[in-house]
């Protein structure tokens, strides 16, 4: 039998990318990226700095684009390969970025009417115009189905489905009467390759429903009808529109049309996956499996784990999500994130240091940061510039830094900031374990995973676990490859798969034993500050801690 | 009757200063400055950040050469003017700055045995390594003398007299014990210029004695032997060794040598008043009365203000001290501070933006942070980079800036160190206020209030005051000229010669209502910061910080 690939199609916040996997032992032997031609690298913007949106017709592009640049790449470096060896495709996005459509399943903004209405394209991921929404969805909760609640950490977010829907509802009433449905990015994709794009075959994917629409099989689905309308009339009448069909990544939408083999040069008729986030197929090209915490590390990080599904399990206050089936059929998946880890670091280097150039770098702050010894700056910040997605789910949080003297440097200030950043990875999973999901170790992926020592030591110091990097520097879309190996059929299960397909860099970073001792006392100091300025119930006093951090300090230094 | 005139001989933190005030109308007819010529910028320094020391050679050769080519310069400018036109010498210096000095009265660091020990020379002002022996006498007088603590605001200084000879006599008892006294700065130099330099002679000025000392005529002088020996035998031993006689501004004490007129150039004979602290001659040059308060701002601010001596006044906890005459004869000096101002406007620019150069200088920032409203970057920030001296007299405090988003701007955290300098002014305001001393207006002196409308208008907006600037820029040492003056003869009281030799410029910065309303909240927040950090006292929660600034940014912004 000759090889076996998969393409996994990863769709970013900027660009969308096709990765070709080997099934048999996980190479990844072609790529192409593709940046969105819309907007902002990708993003539609405008004077509210809360809007995001994207344009649908960039997804197409994209997939079209991406496809047959990798399939080109492969043919030069792969000797004899043949698009016609590629079983399947798997698909992952980011999420929750919803899009409304017309009675026939196409995206509300190819009509020419609305064309340029912003309102009418994707809304996502990081759109935040839905922040009164949202409140209002989880103080209704609250009171009249707390079970919705429970399940996605005790509070519904501003960045999730029927925040956006109900604001669109609102704020643009003229595109909300006219969208005859909303679908997730991650549903659009896989329904646009299988000629499954139209409202009545739409299937959406456990993975965003379970997560940000408060669907669940417990309860008979997505939120009832009675709870919708209490919301808008209108909302609950949408209800009856959505997708009948839910399923997780181990099923496929359909197979492939003629049009798109065409396009491509793929063969037709090969299997699409359920589509999932980008975060939880990159668990799943990370090894994700119980006790590892798979952390996806970019400007913002998302944080997923699973445990079997057999046993029951606790609500996890705070966390985005416990879902069945949402990363790894068979295993609750749990997820988890911080609101900012790599722009927190890109705010410094790009936005406080105006005459920057190679003196402000990350590079030369690295390089300062990298000769300080733990507690040595007497700095402390919270990692919140863009909110605090777990434990707190506050968008409405900012950022703090305490300590500084006359003298304080950037490079401080650098290592004080990847601190706080690690602090808050700390706080992640201090919540899980409380719950009783253990973790023993965490898998990183991302830029800053494979080529930042000083973060990934600093992430082993403050959380007492070792740091190790994934092999694949494209989990997302390799985990998307993967699902699409199962449902192709040429793996029995996920774990076999994940067996064969992914892998671990042989760095590993352990933790110092001395500077986590040091570390474990200014997280007290970060939990202090944490309780204080994030939760209603903390009721104490601070004076101890720019007086603590001045006797760390002192004790290093001497 | 020709022209007559007095030098103001202003000593500061880098250099020395001689101004030559025309007695009749204030005019500033010739200085000189001289940067001390030992350490960084007459500052020696050493791995320990909290050592600062002075070389007593500076002192000397810096009255010479600035005395000598002030005189030359006034030949140039004024038409007939004559060395012997000069009728007093008035002398005001940095302090708490006490140096150790031997039997015949000379700086211990004059010996050769001696020449490089650091303890031997100067404790200058920010000298901070006594901050243990200041907790201890702090503890020792609240228990033992709570009455020395009253005046001095409740806490004795880590920057003040005997806590640093108490640091000398264990951390260099050699130099402690091969000393006959200690002397102030501010004592030492019209001593030197008027043949008083020597023990059984010294005169010590009521401004140090008082302000720094715990020196008070209501318990006798300094403090009790029985007190200062608990601390340390030796140092009870040492207070016989101390000044025995304590003046204000408004006496000599003595008439310029022969030597010092030959070396200088100015006549013999002619009086040297009694020495007093830069920001009390400060507040003289700039016409302070009851009701108004004088900052003099620069790299710290010293607050100065005055109250009638006929009527009772209220201990006022954690104003640096209460003392009669201290300021002006007649009159209780009031002493308040602020730790850093324009050394944290400084540290942003010079610290913070390695890569600096135009696109990060004040100039560039302010114009900057002038496009902002009031509460529209949403950011907070306390000013203790360099600790608090009013009203919280604690070194152990470091700065704090909160509310950052991902899109913080350099110019942005400029504005928000500059309100948090002027919510801490308020804070003293206040304080004062409190305690039955009104504040109508502020009277401003120094490069920050000359040079940056945005720091005035910003105080006059926080303060809800009008802020005035000096019409002198050299106040501390018109305020020396003027005491001369009064001690020469040539006015009858402080009351007339400020009225003669003092003045406003025209530009007044009035409060605008609108910002004020807003700075209103602002300052709510800040002090919930200030008491939460700065306080055992407080109890409570801090949740709301964060989200108030976020609607108070919305609703500037919209």
């Amino acid at each position: 039998m000759s090889t076996q690939y998969t393409i996994g199609l990863d769709y970013g916040t900027n660009s969308v990318r096709a990765l070709i996997v080997n099934v048999a032992n996980g190479a990844e032997v072609a790529a192409a990226v593709w940046i969105y031609s819309h907007g902002t690298q990708g993003v539609i913007l405008s004077r509210d700095p809360n809007l995001a949106r994207q344009h649908p017709a960039d997804y197409l592009t994209g997939a079209e684009t991406t496809i047959k640049q990798a399939l080109a790449m492969a043919k030069k470096t792969v000797r004899g390969f043949k698009a016609g060896q590629v079983i399947g495709i798997g698909v992952d996005t980011t999420g929750s970025t919803p899009l409304p459509v017309d009675e026939n399943g196409q995206p509300l903004v190819f009509q020419k009417k609305f064309a340029s209405n912003p309102a009418a394209m994707a809304w996502l991921w990081k759109d935040h115009t839905g922040i009164a929404e949202a409140t209002e969805i989880t103080a209704l909760a609250r009171r009249m189905r707390p079970q919705y609640l429970a399940k996605c950490g005790g509070t519904y977010s501003s960045e999730w489905f029927f925040s956006k829907i109900l604001k669109c509802l609102r704020a643009a009433p003229e595109v909300f009467n006219a969208a005859h449905s909303w679908i997730e990015l991650s549903d659009f994709v896989p329904a646009a390759l299988t000629d499954m794009l139209h409202p009545d075959k739409f299937i959406a994917g456990i993975c965003a429903a379970g997560h940000k629409a408060m669907y669940s099989a417990t309860w008979g689905g997505y939120p009832d009808k009675a709870f919708l309308s209490k919301l808008n009339p209108k909302l609950g009448a949408l209800r009856d529109r959505l997708p009948k069909r839910v399923l997780a990544v181990d099923s496929a939408v359909g197979t492939l049309t003629a049009d798109w083999a065409k396009r491509t040069g793929l063969s037709a008729g090969i299997p699409v996956t359920v589509g999932a986030f980008d975060a939880h197929t990159g668990a799943i090209g990370a090894g994700v499996k119980p006790g590892t915490l798979v952390k996806i590390i970019g400007t913002s990080t998302c944080d997923i784990s699973v445990r079997v599904n057999t046993a029951k399990l606790a609500d996890i206050p705070g966390v985005c999500g416990i879902v069945d089936g949402s990363v790894v059929p068979g295993y609750f998946g749990i997820e988890a994130g911080q609101s900012a880890v790599g722009d927190i670091f890109n705010w410094l280097v790009n936005y406080m240091q105006p005459g920057g150039a190679k003196a402000g770098s990350h590079e030369e702050l690295t390089k300062g940061a990298l000769k300080l010894q733990p507690g040595e700056s007497g700095l402390l910040a919270l990692d919140w510039n863009n909110g605090n997605r777990t434990v707190l789910v506050d968008q409405q949080l900012t950022g703090l830094l305490l300590g500084q003297t006359l003298y304080t440097t950037p490079a401080e200030v650098y290592r004080a900031l990847i601190e706080a950043t690690a602090y808050g990875a700390l706080t992640i999973i201090n919540r899980y374990e409380e719950y009783g999901v253990k973790i023993f170790e965490v898998v990183n992926c991302g830029g800053i995973a494979e080529k930042s020592p000083l973060v990934m030591q600093t992430y082993a110091d403050i959380t007492g676990r070792p740091m190790k990097i994934s092999r694949s520097a494209q989990t997302c879309a390799l985990g998307s490859a993967i699902a699409a190996a199962v449902v192709a059929g040429a793996h029995k299960d996920f774990a076999t798969a994940q067996k064969k397909m992914t892998g671990l860099k042989p760095t590993v970073y352990k933790p110092n034993p001395k500077a986590h001792a040091i570390y474990k006392k200014l997280y007290a100091l970060y939990k202090q500050l944490h309780d204080a300025f994030g939760t209603k119930q903390w009721n104490g006093n601070l004076h101890n801690v720019m007086k603590e951090l001045i006797v760390i300090r002192d004790c290093v230094r001497r």
